[in-house]
């Protein structure tokens, strides 16, 4: 049956942009949780398990439509490991070291397509929730029902920083060294993650 | 003179296009500073009168080409003034409750044009610098030489909420009472404007 398909897609490219076409519509359309490989392979008429011998998991069948070259939520495995106390620093520090990297560049793509554009916007929502946020959350114990404010405020930040550093390259903060970026916006994703935020916890503010 | 050039150019809404497609020009070129009023009559081929009487003043003209309804430091008149302990605060409600009204579709327009247009984004710097941040620094009494960079961190943080909360409708954030996000944002501006930085006084980081 992937023989007869295959020989209606004779290109393995092709069927990669079929498969990624398909995808995309799927993950913006259902949101990441509930798109699944069956309902991608069925809209790009290919069998399941040539979407999982291309791409792998959903998961990187997701990074694949964003064009991201590697995982964020990997990028942040060493940073919520270790002293709780000290994760904001190292969350930006991750954070600044990949942006500084070419990682920045097809990042830098992904932040102007979102705000563009909904189908991407809603694509992006779902990495940062779906794919970011979760796994902070457990990984942190952030407790459930304050974790997506949480999670916003240091997305608004971080979001804050690839625009003003990276997209419009505002001096001084477009130049500074890393370490002078940590030292000033870790503490505010520190914040963010653990402090005492009334508007956060449900106390009237 | 005016009379024989009105006469070459009969819509006032054409003198007004050309002023201000010569105005971007000229504000993209050579930055907001740089930029004479005369300078974009002469590129206009209308006499400075004119630009005068059609727009007001340089600032005004600028605002023309940013397509602002209204002016960004104006709105933060009233946040700089009062007691510096809470200019944080006031200054992220000044935001939010102009974010909230139909100025927020001026800014967000402004926001996703910048990002993505190189000319667009040195209007924007300009905007945030010289327009804005010369006014916080001279109503905060700011030490010049660390001015820049709190300045510049204020804006990621005030950036990073327009692109969360508005350009990208992430949730909770994008439906969060007013008071929440000020609750929560305030304090951030506070430190980046007031704090004990290490990075940005030149202390050994």
């Amino acid at each position: 049956m992937m023989a007869r398909r295959t020989g209606r897609r004779p290109g393995r490219q092709d069927t990669r942009a079929t498969i990624v076409k398909a995808a995309r519509t799927a993950f913006a359309d259902r949101g990441f949780d509930a798109t699944t490989i069956r309902q991608v392979a069925a809209a790009a008429d290919v069998d399941p398990a040539l979407v999982h011998h291309y791409f792998g998991t959903k998961n990187d069948l997701f990074l694949a439509v964003l064009d991201l070259p590697v995982d964020p939520a990997a990028l942040l495995e060493e940073a919520v490991a270790g002293d709780p106390a000290q994760v904001g620093t190292r969350l930006v520090r991750a954070f600044v070291t990949a942006w500084d990297s070419p990682v920045g560049t097809a990042g830098a793509a992904l932040l102007r397509s979102a705000v563009g554009n909904t189908t991407v916007a809603r694509l992006f929502r779902d990495l940062v929730y779906g794919r970011i946020a979760a796994r902070l959350v457990r990984r942190l114990g952030l407790p459930p029902q304050e974790a997506p404010l949480r999670t916003a405020l240091v997305a608004s930040q971080i979001a804050g920083l690839a625009t003003t550093r990276y997209l419009l390259a505002m001096e001084p903060l477009a130049s500074a060294p890393p370490e002078v970026v940590v030292a000033a916006v870790g503490p505010t994703v520190q914040r963010y993650l653990f402090g005492d935020l009334p508007a956060v916890t449900g106390e009237q503010v």
